[in-house]
C-alpha cells in the first residue's frame, strides 16, 4: 500500500490556520488506499524567542525523511528582518536544492482583479530558487558609522541556471502554447544577464517546438499589468521571480491565492509547499485568512508526488469554489476549508 | 541677461523626434530674455558602429561646460546588450552624480490606465542613481563554459544612502501629504537592506511632520497595482527604484508619459533630464512615438533650473492635452509636440 510522509511545518502568523485547511483538504482528497503520515515541526517566531535557534540541524536531517514538506508562513513583527526568513525559509530553500521555485497565476473567473477588462492569464513562472542575490553573500563594513559600505553578491553559475531553464523548457513544451520568455536586467547586470541569455538561447536549440521572447524585468512589469495574456512560461532569476510573483499573485486574485512549489526535481530532497503569502501577523486569528493559496499549494504536492489525479480534483474543487464566491459574504478560513474539503471528497 | 547652455542628446530611435519635440515645447516656454544655447551631442548606436566609442572623454568633458542635459533614448538591437547602457547612459549617471533619480507618476484625467476603478495615483519615486546593482561590479570566470560562474555585486554606502534619503525626507516634507515610503529587501538583502533601514530611520528623526513606511520591494509591486493612491514619496535602491517607475508607468497612461530627472542636487555636474522609455526601435521613425514624456522630463529640467512657472506651465498644457486627447484619433509625434507648444505659449 502507498504511503506519503509528510513533513509540516505550520510557521507563524495565519501559517498555522492555512495550513490546517490544506491538511483537511489533503486528506479529502487522497484516496483510501494512501496512508497519509504527517510529523509538524514547531519552528518560527516562537520556537527563536524560546531557544534562539531558527532550525536546528536534528530537525533539518529530520525533514529529510519526509516525501515533501508543507509550510504556512514565516516572519513575525518581534523578530528582526531577516532572521527566520534566512535562518529558516531560505535554508530550508538552499539545504534541500529547491531550485525550482514554481509559481503559477491563473485568473480565475469571477475573481476579482485590479485590471480592467479581466485579461486572460495563466502562465507560470519558473524562479530560480537556489542562486542569485539570494546566496546571502555580502557583508557591511564600519556598520552603523557614517562610513558604512554594505554589499550583497548575486552568484549565478552555469550549472545553477542551466538546470532550472532545461525544467523551464520542458514545463513550456509540455503546454498548449508552448512559449517561454527569460526575464533578466542583461543591459545592466551584464555578467548574470549574459550568463542567463547564452543559456537560455543554447537550450532552446533542443526545444524548437518552443517560442522564445527575452524582456528586461522592468518591460516584464509593464507587460504583467497592461498584456498579461502574452505570458505563458517565464523563467527567472532568484530577485526577479520574487518581485514579479508578487504582482502576478496581485493581478490574478491576491496572494490569497497564489500557490508555490519548491522543488528538488531530482528528488533527492523532499520538496516544499507553500502560499506566496506571508504570516500576516494583522490577521492571524480572525479567520479571516484565505486557506486557498495553500490548498492550491497542496495541489502542487500531490501532482509532484505523481498524484495528478487528485491534484486535479482540487483544483477544479477551488475553481467552483471561486466561481461561487460573493465578495459581500466573506466565510472563515475554517468555512472555505470545509467547502473545498466537501467538493473534493465529493 | 539669463541665459541656459543645453546640452542634447538625441540618442537612438525614437529619442531624436521626441526631442526636437521637447526643445520645440522648451523654446516656447522660456521667457523672450532668457538665452537658449543648445548643443547637440551625435550619440548612441550610429556612433558607436561609426568608431567603437560610447562616451568619448572629449565629450564627457564638454557635457561639463552645461546647465543641463536633455537626453532622448539610448539603445539599438545592432548594438550588443549592455554596451550603450553601460558605456553612455549609466556613465554619465554616474559621471554627473546623478544620486537622485526623480521619477513622478501621476494618473491624469482622461489618460487610459490598465487598472479598474481609476485610483487617484500622484507620487514620486526617489530612485538611487548611482550605487547598488547598478556600479558594474561584477565578473564572470570560465565564461562559455559549463563551469562558467558569474558575480553581479550591489555596493551600497551611509553616504551615498544618505543622501538620497536626505533628499527624498525633503520632497515628503514639501508636500501636502508628508509621507515616505522605503521600498527595500531588508529580509533577504540584509547587509544592504539593514544599512537603508537604519538610515531611513535615524534621518526621519529629523523631519517630525513626515510619516514613514517601510514595504518590501514584493510587497511594493502589489500595492502598485491594489492600492497606489497609497503612496506619496517613496525612496528606493538603484535596481528596484528601475522595476517600480516603469510599472509606475505602466498604470499612470504608459511610459509614453513617463518623465524623469537624474539629478546632481549639488550643482557640482549638469543633471539629465529624459523620458523613461527606451529608443522603441520598432516604431523609429513612423511618427507615432509619444512625446509627452520628454516635455514632462523639460518641466522637470525647468524646474530643476528654476524655472518653477514655467515649468508649472507646461504641465497645466500637458494636462489640458491630454484631457482632450481621443484615443480613435491618434496625432503624429510632431502634431503633439505643436498642440503642446501652442498652449505653453498660449
Ligand atoms: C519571505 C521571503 C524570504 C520570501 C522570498 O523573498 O523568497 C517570500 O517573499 C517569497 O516570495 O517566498
Ligand atoms: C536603459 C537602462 C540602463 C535604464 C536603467 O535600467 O536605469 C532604463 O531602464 C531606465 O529606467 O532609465
Amino acid at each position: 500500500s502507498r504511503s506519503i510522509r509528510l513533513a509540516v511545518i505550520p510557521g507563524d502568523g495565519i501559517g498555522q490556520e492555512v495550513v490546517a485547511q490544506g491538511l483537511k483538504v489533503l486528506s479529502a482528497a487522497l484516496p483510501q488506499d494512501v496512508k497519509l503520515e504527517t510529523r509538524s515541526y514547531d519552528l518560527g517566531a516562537q520556537h527563536w524567542h524560546a531557544t534562539g535557534e531558527t532550525l536546528p540541524d536534528a530537525d533539518l536531517e529530520s525533514l529529510k525523511n519526509h516525501d515533501a514538506i508543507l509550510l504556512g508562513a514565516i516572519g513575525d513583527p518581534s523578530v528582526p528582518s531577516g532572521v527566520l526568513e534566512r535562518g529558516l525559509l531560505l535554508k530550508l530553500r538552499f539545504a534541500f536544492d529547491h531550485y525550482v521555485n514554481l509559481r503559477p497565476s491563473k485568473l480565475f473567473p469571477n475573481t476579482p482583479t485590479p485590471l480592467a477588462g479581466r485579461p486572460d492569464i495563466d502562465f507560470v513562472v519558473v524562479r530560480e530558487g537556489t542562486e542569485g542575490p539570494y546566496v546571502g553573500n555580502g557583508g557591511s563594513l564600519r556598520t552603523g558609522t557614517p562610513a558604512e559600505v554594505a554589499t550583497e553578491v548575486s552568484l549565478n553559475t552555469a550549472y545553477g541556471v542551466e538546470r532550472v531553464v532545461r525544467d523551464a523548457y520542458e514545463r513550456a513544451d509540455a503546454r498548449p502554447r508552448k512559449k517561454l520568455t527569460l526575464v533578466h536586467k542583461n543591459n545592466v547586470l551584464v555578467h548574470a544577464g549574459h550568463l542567463w541569455k547564452n543559456i537560455f538561447d543554447r537550450v532552446g536549440q533542443e526545444y524548437p517546438e518552443v517560442t522564445t521572447d527575452y524582456l528586461h524585468v522592468d518591460a516584464a512589469t509593464i507587460f504583467f499589468v497592461t498584456q498579461p495574456e502574452r505570458f505563458d512560461v517565464i523563467v527567472t532569476d532568484n530577485l526577479f521571480g520574487d518581485i514579479l510573483t508578487d504582482l502576478a499573485a496581485a493581478v490574478t486574485g491576491g496572494i490569497g491565492l497564489a500557490a508555490s512549489g519548491n522543488i528538488n526535481p531530482s528528488g533527492a530532497f523532499p520538496s516544499m509547499f507553500e502560499p506566496v503569502h506571508g504570516s500576516a501577523p494583522d490577521i492571524a486569528g480572525t479567520g479571516k485568512a484565505d486557506p486557498t493559496a495553500t490548498v492550491l499549494s497542496v495541489a502542487l504536492l500531490l501532482s509532484h508526488l505523481g498524484y495528478g489525479d487528485e491534484a486535479a480534483r482540487i483544483e477544479a474543487a477551488v475553481a467552483e469554489d471561486l466561481a461561487g464566491r460573493d465578495a459581500a459574504a466573506p466565510r472563515t478560513t475554517d468555512e472555505i476549508g470545509d467547502a473545498l474539503a466537501a467538493r473534493v471528497s465529493g
